[in-house]
């Protein structure tokens, strides 16, 4: 459905603009067209109309600003469901091709509505929550119980209890003590709890690399001491189901090597544990990273799904081990590439920046109606985004902007790095693409600021998915707040 | 009113154990009773009853997690009322001094609420906001709007027409397309607006260090070529009023040495603009830091404010001016060490950890039913902080901890290296101090974690300040949410 072209098929034609001495390697020279919407980074349906606006789902930037309030968060309905369907469809067929059976869970941490958990269950995914209000959203959605897997390395009783009496499919132990706390709470129920135990296995991956210790120093998983003495108890216990293990090696990862590393250290254990029972599943986690700018050279679904079987089949060749069931839990590279952030422009001003070479060189700032309330990532991670105009499609010159948000806070920025037109002004509308992902679960209300609604859009009409979060609403939390008279609340 | 010893007086004693190899130099070797509670971190009234358990205001954290559920975030009201006041008189005393006029205003981005804003109010303080939302807060609490200031490099024009209508005492000009946008509100109100202009000074202050540019590479405030085009434009606008020059130069700063990097730039300047009217103010900004562990040594809130008002009298003496009416903006340093969250610990397990020595040492990591939710400060900044039992007193042996969070990420982390007692246990409080400001403020709902209650206390007694944000609460958002039949709502 891309109708625009790939604009990194030609990165060294510039006009009017060369590359800053302030900006990074990475950044590509801007294309002589700076409104192409490169295919790596914007959600299926994004294309420009014929006045050159933005829109996605057949629905306008200014529409969707003018009827949900600025900034706004978009959520491509139909690019949801079909990557949802696609990693469904490729790594069943990787894994059959290898044998293996499979299934996948939607990590909901990514992003979390009753309609986007139903859209993930109508793809063929199953959920992956990590919370007791994971799991309420999850059952709210009508979610089978049997297809939700439950993580956490603090899981309250409270959380325990309403996810073995709801008949959640797995519950992921994560240390000792939750072996004896599950068993009780099973007990008392009197259900049968099938669980997989967490390892520490000492593998974390990103983006291009992995690195392998005797165990990470993190909080979650058990190491292998301490998960044979867990297993252990969960065969003893009569409440409780073992039904595998589980790992989780990190996140943004476009490489399968980590996977292979890490199902290495899982079937080893296993061929050890099978001695003294059925091991029927491993589950390897999330992870699967993204292009959020399109120097990012992601890998495919498809080629990620295929390199991680390869990776795993290869092991189990290896170590002459039959094939477990496997499961994986992707929430970014499910989500993340779905969703689109509108913004207002409000304010623009320029600041003579020496760079690195000594160079004096010019740098936009931007300042945009959100910013870290509404993405962290850049804040917390130092991510990158690219970013667009979307209310039209100028065609001034190319200058190097920094988009900033309107928290009072110097690290609030939305882009570090990209290129805008030179003639972006005050009440243009801008677009970040790839914002499905850990930006709405991890937005906040600092500065007193409202939470942008969650649009969905498709086939030219869109749809509140969550409504915006008012000053008033705020407000109503607080103790010593009366509603003001004028006002009907 | 702090009735414990300091523990720093005999850091050297241990007893059944010596530092790990984990821990990082500024860590002090516990004291030989890990339940002492170091004035430089405890808000005024927190303190242990006979039992051992650390009460606040008079309440027990046992009484507190039980009334308002866990995690808990507790003020301090005689503390905060009390560091308001006294920084009221030390800064007011300081400028007094030097002959110079003084103003405060309290930064209500570090916490605000209703009642915050009146405490501080009470003390004699203005108020700083830098959105609508927090105007509003302001506005709710009765606080006077020529006793406010008012903030931000992106205000929208609803923002500013609100605050023009209300009779905002100031607001800083952030840019030059600022200056026509308020003109034109100011002239439609039919209103006199006073106005400061952000100065991008270059001076960045960190807490013992400062750094002086040009201008700074950041998003606030305008070049002095830009700010001399500013005020001709002001002083031209008679629906504008100039009032002076604005600075901010950074937090957590421990040495006034940046202050007077600062005044200095800022002197230079008006001394230039004297020359074609008056500039009665200079706003320095916020800023100063507080200890957040007990090595870090944060002078007292008096002996910055003298520090302070020596550095502005000597670039005032020196460059021959005469004193205008100094303000500045105090947030973190009023609110911070009067604000304290209680955890219950849920989870305990160990991890032995290879030291940048080679040595293999323990780390126990203590998860907690809180963490970058109602924290965001070590996952952003890498903040560290203290931690100690809450609901007893055990004379355990210390051992190194990490205190986690329950949400599913491994940096949730509350506190990355202290110690606690080697029988904490599932079940314990734990108490987490200083965490007045930036906590609440910049708290979310990640995992869809429900946001804690912030209670008051004061005298035995305590009350709701903000009640806990329940998952159902963020379920009502939800356009496709439906609440269930057996629950009413
Ligand atoms: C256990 C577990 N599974 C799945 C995920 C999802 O990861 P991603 O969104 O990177 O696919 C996470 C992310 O933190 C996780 O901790
Ligand atoms: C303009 C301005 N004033 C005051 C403050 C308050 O700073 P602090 O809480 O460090 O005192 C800030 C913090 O970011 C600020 O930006």
């Amino acid at each position: 459905m891309h109708t625009l072209p790939n604009e990194q098929s030609d990165q060294s034609v510039v006009r009017g603009s060369t590359a800053s001495p302030l900006a990074p390697e990475w950044l590509q020279v801007p294309s002589p067209d700076l409104n192409v919407l490169d295919a790596s980074v914007w959600s299926r349906t994004s294309t420009r109309n014929d006045s050159g606006e933005l829109t996605i789902g057949g629905v306008t930037a200014t529409e969707l600003i003018e009827q949900y309030g600025s900034p706004c968060y978009v959520i491509d309905e139909t690019d949801a469901r079909a990557r949802a369907s696609e990693i469904h469809s490729v790594f069943h067929q990787a894994f059959a091709d290898i044998g293996a059976e499979i299934e996948l869970h939607y990590a909901s941490k990514a992003l979390l509505t009753v309609e986007v958990a139903k859209w993930m269950v109508g793809a063929g995914l199953g959920l992956d929550v990590a919370s007791l209000g994971e799991l309420e959203v999850g059952l709210a959605a009508g979610v089978t119980p049997a297809s939700i897997g439950m993580h956490g390395n603090n899981k309250t009783d409270a959380t325990l209890r309403r996810a073995v009496e709801v008949g959640v499919g797995t519950i992921i132990i994560d240390s000792l003590q939750e072996v004896a706390r599950l068993e009780a709470i099973a007990t008392e129920l009197g259900k049968v709890q099938p669980v997989l135990v967490r390892i520490n296995s000492g593998i974390h991956a990103s983006t291009h690399d992995f690195l392998a210790t005797s165990h990470e120093d993190q909080k979650f998983g058990l190491t292998f001491d301490a998960a044979r003495e867990a297993i252990a108890a969960i065969r003893r216990a009569s409440s409780l189901e073992f039904t595998g293990l589980h790992s989780h090696i990190g996140s943004g990862i476009f490489e399968p090597a980590g996977f292979g590393a890490a199902a290495a250290k899982l079937m080893e254990f296993r061929a050890e544990l099978l001695a003294h029972g059925p091991v029927p599943e491993v589950n390897l986690g999330g992870g699967f990273g993204v292009a959020y700018v399109p120097s990012d050279e992601a890998p495919s679904l498809a080629e990620l799904a295929r390199g991680i079987a390869n990776e795993v089949a290869r092991v189990c060749a290896e170590t002459n081990s039959d094939l477990p069931r496997f499961v994986f839990e992707p929430g970014r590279s499910v989500i993340a590439p779905s969703g689109t952030t509108l913004y207002r422009v409000g304010t623009t001003k320029t600041v003579q920046v020496t760079a690195a070479s000594g160079e004096v060189a010019p740098r936009c700032y931007v300042s945009v109606d959100g910013g870290m309330g509404d993405n962290l990532r850049p804040a917390i991670y130092g991510a990158e985004y690219t970013v667009r105009m979307a209310n039209r499609a100028p065609d001034a010159p190319a200058q190097l902007v920094r988009v900033v948000g309107s928290h009072c806070e110097s690290g609030d920025v939305v882009i570090h790095h990209d290129y805008l037109p030179q003639d972006v002004a005050p009440g243009d509308i801008v677009a970040v693409p790839v914002t499905g992902a850990y930006c709405f679960s991890m937005s906040s209300n600092y500065n007193y600021t409202p939470r942008p609604a969650m649009v969905a859009v498709s086939d030219g009409t869109s749809r509140l998915l969550v409504r915006r979060v008012e000053i008033e609403d705020l407000l109503s939390y607080d103790a010593a707040w009366t509603p003001s008279e004028g006002r009907d609340s």
